[in-house]
């Protein structure tokens, strides 16, 4: 696939897509149509097929895809095939809902470490994470061999904790500061910025 | 605009484009280049062209573009020319994340009510809102014209809540709940769903 580009609305939907064959696989269902995951996960049926078509050839004619296989296929793809240790630097009430989200360890995401610079949330727990002092980021990534930082402070602070956290060894940067992250391009980044989705919402609304 | 399909990436960097303008207004600055904002925002001048283009004839070859215009016609783009009532329903670490952004209000974006169905919650401070009971939430929307809900309850109970949202009246609902909405096509829904960012992150990094 290297070299090739893929559009990231393609990833996105393969990650969506995943999720559902994983619930059908475990209610023990072994083989879907395109129509069944469009109308389970709310596309077209010719949307799967071209966004599963970018990743080879799968399923049969008249019979479908195999459940497993397909769900196999799509978690290699995603780089789900192993677990990933995480990072959550920033305590506050949105690294908090971070640290309560089930949804990241069923799909093999394990938060190994949540960190703050503040005095008042160092030690305190959050589920079943203390808050750690933000001066051992860098021992407890390289220990744990974590791949990647959420970034969950004010914007103000995001680009040291960036910059630590590359200079410790992630790979890859998920940002909810709304800021843009000077940092080298070897590493991956992801900006969740919460008013480009309203502003996207708001686009479309007026749109129409 | 209407029936041109507009790339929601485009949007997404309208809306990157619109704020680092606004920073730039803001400083006294009176005209830009696209290389100019291509450098404050990260992406390429092509790319800051070829996004505008889609708009319309903005700047001057050799003179670039005055701030202050095409700070306006991307805040009307955006549906920005006007303020965007809002509900928050959930109050827990995210709804609470979400009360305390800043960056909304900055952007025309006012939450009028933050509700919540658990006793412990209703009635307590975050930040300015007082928490509501979900049986107030119709009233809110109608009596403050409340265009977009935002919903941060758990999954299971996300479609009920967008259920309300919709008979209620707002025109776009932003998701954080991990799970699909069965809501009318005319409504329009953008989910911020934290486990396909993370997914479309480890996909790049073991691409790489």
């Amino acid at each position: 696939m290297k070299g090739f580009k893929i559009p990231e609305a393609t990833i996105s939907r393969l990650s969506v897509y995943s999720r559902y064959l994983e619930s059908l696989y475990r209610k023990g269902i072994t083989t879907v149509s395109s129509a069944d995951i469009a109308q389970g996960v709310g596309v077209t049926s010719a949307q799967v097929r071209k966004d599963l078509a970018y990743f080879g050839e799968f399923g049969t004619r008249g019979v479908g895809y195999n459940v497993k296989e397909l769900l196999d296929h799509t978690l290699k793809i995603l780089g789900l095939n192993n677990t990933w240790n995480m990072v959550v630097v920033g305590a506050g009430n949105l690294g908090s809902a971070l640290c309560a989200y089930r949804g990241f360890r069923e799909r093999g995401f394990y938060i190994v470490g949540v960190f703050d610079n503040d005095l008042t949330k160092i030690g305190k727990k959050i589920n079943e994470y203390e808050v750690l002092p933000i001066d051992h980021l860098e021992e407890v990534v390289r220990e744990n061999n974590v791949e990647i930082g959420i970034i969950a402070v004010p914007a103000a602070y995001a680009q040291d904790v960036a910059t630590r956290l590359v200079k410790a060894g992630v790979k890859g940067i998920l940002n909810f500061a709304p800021t843009v992250l000077n940092i080298p391009d070897k590493i991956i980044v992801r900006s969740v910025d919460l008013t480009v989705n309203l502003e996207v919402l708001t686009f479309n609304i007026r749109r129409d």
